[in-house]
Formats: C-alpha cells, structure tokens, sequence
C-alpha cells in the first residue's frame, strides 16, 4: 500500500472482493432493492428469542452465505473484521463466536462496514493475510430500544429521522487472483472482472456540533464532505471520474447537505450520487415500505446491505465499473446526548474498481 | 508480514514503539506501579462535569503525553487506532475527535489495547502507514454505572470481581529507525534497542459457556490459554524462552485457571508469568489500594496503563528484552448477561522484543 497525499492509501495487492452476501428484514425485503438481497428474515425475531439475538444470528447467516457463495470455508479465513450498533458491539461477537477465527471487532457506528474493508485490505497489504471476512449489521428493533425508546412506546418520529435498516452484509476480502474460480464457477455471462479495492480513506472524526440526534444526516454530511474533498485531492480526480458515488445512509436530508457542501469547494456530485439510506426505502411516500422512514434508512446494516446486493451485483454485471462508497457515522450514545455533547460524525470510503486480474 | 504456523503473524518493518505514556486515577497511582505512570489524575472527573467526559479528557491527556515524548505531533499521525469500554466507544470518539487523525474505532473490550497495536501493525507493514497512534481507556465510575448498578447503589462485591482499572495507555508505532531520534535524546543511559512488535496473533473468541459476569477472569483465561498455545505452536517456542509472560487482567483468579489450562497441554509458565490487573493494585491486602479489589484489576486502561508504563519501562532500560503481552476481553454486555448468554472470551498477543534497528 502507498500513502498519495494527505490521507489516502493506494493498494497494490489489488485486494478483491471473492464473494459476498446480503441479508435484510421484512421492510427492507418489501422495498425497492428487494429482489437483489440473497435473504429476506420475514421475522423480525429471525427464530430467536430475543431481538439482539436475532441481530445475531442474521450477522452469522450472511457470514455463512458469503462462505458459501465463494466456495469458501472457515478454515479458509485468516481474521473476521466485524462490528455493529449494539452496545459492546455484541451482535458481532455473538454471531461471529462459533466460527473459530480471529477476530478483529470494529466500530465506526454506520461507517462501519466500510471499515471493516479497509481493516481488512490492511491486513492482506501487509502480506499477513490472505483471505479477510468482513461483517456488520444493524437490527431496527435492536437499535430502537437501546438508542431511543422501548418500541411499545411508540414514540413520534420526526421528518429528519431515519429509519435503523434491519440487515447485514458480509463480503470476502482476498488479494487479487485467489477469488477468480469462484467469480468464474457457473458465472458464465457476467463481467469477468474482479472487484478490486484500489483506494482507501479511512476518515477524520468531524463535529460541527450538531446535537438533533433525530437528525443525523446532518451530524455526517460533513464527515463525509471531508472524506470525499480529501479523496478527490489525492487523486486529483473528479465525481465526473466515477461511475457512480454511494454514501452510506446520510438520508434524503444528509445527502442535500453533504451536495451543498461539496458544491461550496466546487465539486459537483450530481447525478452520479446516490444514497444507500435513501435507496433502501425508496422515496414513494405511498409504498408502505418508506412509510415511517422519514428521511431514509440508517444503521451499519444499509450501507453493508446495499453495497453487498445491489452495488456489487452491478459491478458483476458491468453496468458499474468504477465507484466509491463512503460510508457514514455518528458517534454518539445515547449517554452524549444525554449530557448535551454534540454528534461527531466520521466517513470512511473505498473505491472499487473492476480491473482484469489474476 | 508473514503467517507462520495458524495463527501468527511475523512483522518485517519491526514496527517499534516510538513514544508511550500513561494516565491513571488516584487509586492507581497508590499501587505498587504508581511510581511509573506519566500522570496521575487525583480527581474521578479529571476537571469535566461527568465520569464518562472524564475519561475522554483521560485518553486524550494519555495522547497528547504520548506524541510530546515522541516529539511527534498530530499532522505526523497517519492514523489513531482506539477504543474503550462504554456504550459505543465514545470515550474514544470523544477523547480523539480534536485531534484531526483519521480514525479507525476498535472494539475487543478489555482486548482492545493489544488489538489497537495489532492494526497498527498491519496499516505499518502494509507499507501505508508510517505512524500509527494506539490509545486505550477505561474509567471505574463510568463501566461500573454502565456495567453494573449506579454507584450509590453501593453494591456487594464478591471475591472474583474485579476493579475496573481508571486509566489509559498510548504509545505511537512506527516503521523501524523512525522513532530512534526521539529515544536517543536525553536518554543515553538506556536501552539503544527499539522496542519492536516482532510477532503478532490476533485471537479467536473462546466460549466455554461461563455465565458469571462477576467472574470474568475464568470466562477470559481459556481464550488467553488458546492464544498462548497457538503462538508457542506456530513459532515452536515455550515459554522459557521470552523473559516475562504479561497476561492483561485475567487477575488472580483468572491467571491461576490460565496456568492450569496450559499445565494440561505441557505449557509451564511458572515464574515468568505476571498479569497487569493482578499488579496494578498489588496483593496486600492490607494496603489501602487494593481494598475491595478482589480478584485484581481489569478495564482496557488495565493493560494499557501497565504496558505503557512498567512494562516498557523495564523494556527501555534493558531489564526485560522479550517479552509477550496477551491481552484478555470479555465479550459480553448487560444486554446479553440479562438475556443468559454466556460471556465469550477473547486475547490478542504481541511478542515485543529490543532490536538494534534504525
């Protein structure tokens, strides 16, 4: 890996995606990504007794999928990077405990996916690692009681609020070639190309002191304006160089800020940005799968659903080629807003990139 | 770096440690280590208006102690890896966010200081990084009125609990040669050698069904025994041949299960094994310290504060030259002691040897 400019990191490796695998809830199942998720839990108790448990389980199911759909194994990984939203960050723990791998337990609140990419591509880089299984997901239940209120309170939602995905995605992580049988195996028609990692940013924590904790797209827009200005200036590129640019779940209201704020240095996403908090749901008020989810989709699961369904399935098919994906973050707990602190917010991105190797 | 063996990483840039410091609480400083610590904190609240902004204040003094010995600073840091014990590691995310650093948040509970150097490690040895800075915190008010009752509560130990640890620990890796300026200023009478994480085994998480949360100590030492087996294995080594044996807070309870486990398998660790959470309070218990201290110390700030202090301590001064750290988390939560989970165990390794390198 090489350092260009002033935070982001080159790899060499050409760390590439083998396989990965999406898992969503019952609402998620019914909105408009539905079609492209490997499991839809209609239960939002996933067969457990409990709703942190079945945050579990879900993170070990797509776990299992993404294993299976590379052709994979346990013995096959070297380190898990996970993480999740729950207090301790038990949902990974948990679901993770039966695999018998290292494990590496990660939090960058909804950023974390995206970190635990870059954890991940370290680690290969390094030329320690072959083969990395990175996994987060978010539980709307789960999250609902622990950050707000019990759910039978029924608590008014506000119109900046966001939605916590129930979710997860798991993707593989192997330097370039090793992934190819499997990428190959009965995937006769589609792009022939490894999804590479090329370029990572882990992100600065950014807090312009927004404390409306039912208004964290703004609490991140501009993390995620920093982390993409940076990137942008590293690489002297522009939005104009990517197919596509996906942040995390910024919402319908963060995804307006981070655009103005990008528009004010004089980069301009437009059309080419899209947001998995806003995607997840969709925008029609009258489905009932937004209903309720005011300004998007939010928590470690999107972006990790998302980018492990519909953004990567893409990239297989060759009708993306080129993207980057900033995850999002606010760090807070419910304690720091409870004693007035304001919400820091991160982004950490990568840019993924389908390049004929091994 | 290179995997030998099934699960040890060899570094080869001898990422060493440029700089380290410690911050402990007024019962720390009265230990038998006290003596050691950087700073020493008479007041719980650290000059903030609660525990948990106190121990932000805490990691982000250990911080800035660490770079003013490494006669480093900030925009030299290419990343922080750091992480803490409260609800969505926001003693870190708040201790850290003035800094200006990229980010990477860590989550291996009492684990997590070993784990911070382990990324560190990695981000070194992929060639990307050239420093890193590891921080680790904990603070007893804080984690007692999160983990266990509110402290007016006044609540009945038993004899295995353990004390969570006020304290923080950093220290600043770097590729080899790059920290020897700062060792050799003012300090001719020491060590030349730099200290160097020459092996690494991030650890799998072991579960053998322990409910009792005030007994951490046996739920953590299989995972400890597990680690230590697999390094001895993988380098084929015993524990003869490293100088001292640092377990993190397994405590006294903990430690003992630790050496009978490895006993069964032909591992005598003997004399040269020591726990930080066993030594930062001492064993008298006569003295004024170690009151109502149980079975020892424990906390991230446990083994961040001893190894950031005594144990490179004597490391600089050359009366230690090889020395594991194996440090020990418990996995659990509130969240899933309530719901009658077990408490899954989990210890990360670094081999720390002083090497005439630079």
């Amino acid at each position: 890996m090489k350092k260009i400019g002033k935070g982001t990191y080159k790899t060499e490796a050409f760390p590439s995606i083998r396989a990965y695998a999406s898992v969503v809830g019952k609402k998620e199942g019914q909105g408009p990504l539905g079609h492209e998720f490997d499991r839809i839990f209609q239960d939002m108790y996933a067969g457990e007794s409990t709703w942190e448990k079945a945050e579990s389980r879900i993170q070990k199911t797509v776990a299992q999928l993404a294993l299976e759909k590379g052709k994979s194994s346990q013995e096959n990984i070297d380190l898990i990077f996970a993480g999740d939203l729950l207090n301790q960050c038990t949902a990974s723990a948990f679901g993770m405990r039966d695999f018998g791998i290292p494990y590496m337990g990660q939090y960058g609140a909804c950023s974390t996916m995206v970190q635990t990419i870059i954890g991940a591509a370290f680690a290969i880089e390094s030329g320690g690692a072959s083969s990395c299984l990175c996994v987060t997901s978010s539980h709307f239940c789960a999250a609902e009681r622990q950050y707000r209120y019990p759910l039978e309170y029924g608590g008014f939602r506000t119109p900046t609020a966001q939605w916590t995905v129930t979710g997860a995605g798991a993707c593989i992580l192997e330097p370039a070639g090793s992934g190819k049988k499997a990428a190959d195996d009965g995937n006769g028609a589609e792009c022939d190309k490894s999804q590479v990692v090329v370029h990572a940013v882990p992100g600065k924590i950014v807090d312009l002191g927004i404390k409306d904790a039912n208004n964290m797209g703004a609490a991140m827009a501009p993390a995620a304006a920093d982390t993409l200005s940076c990137f942008f200036s590293d690489t002297k590129t522009s939005p104009l160089d990517y197919d596509m640019i996906f942040t995390g779940d910024l919402g319908m209201v963060g995804g307006d800020i981070l655009r103005r704020l990008l528009n004010k240095e004089g980069i301009y996403l437009g059309q080419r940005h899209r947001d998995c908090g806003a995607m997840i749901f969709g925008s029609d008020e009258n489905h009932p799968c937004s209903k309720d989810c005011g300004s998007g989709g939010s928590g470690c699961g999107c972006c990790a659903s998302v980018l492990c369904s519909h953004i990567l399935n893409r990239m297989k098919k060759g009708s993306l080629n080129n993207v980057l994906v900033v995850a999002t973050g606010a760090l807070l707990s419910p304690t720091t807003s409870g004693q007035k602190e304001s919400i820091p917010g991160i982004a950490h991105l990568i840019h993924l990139r389908n390049e004929a190797v091994g």
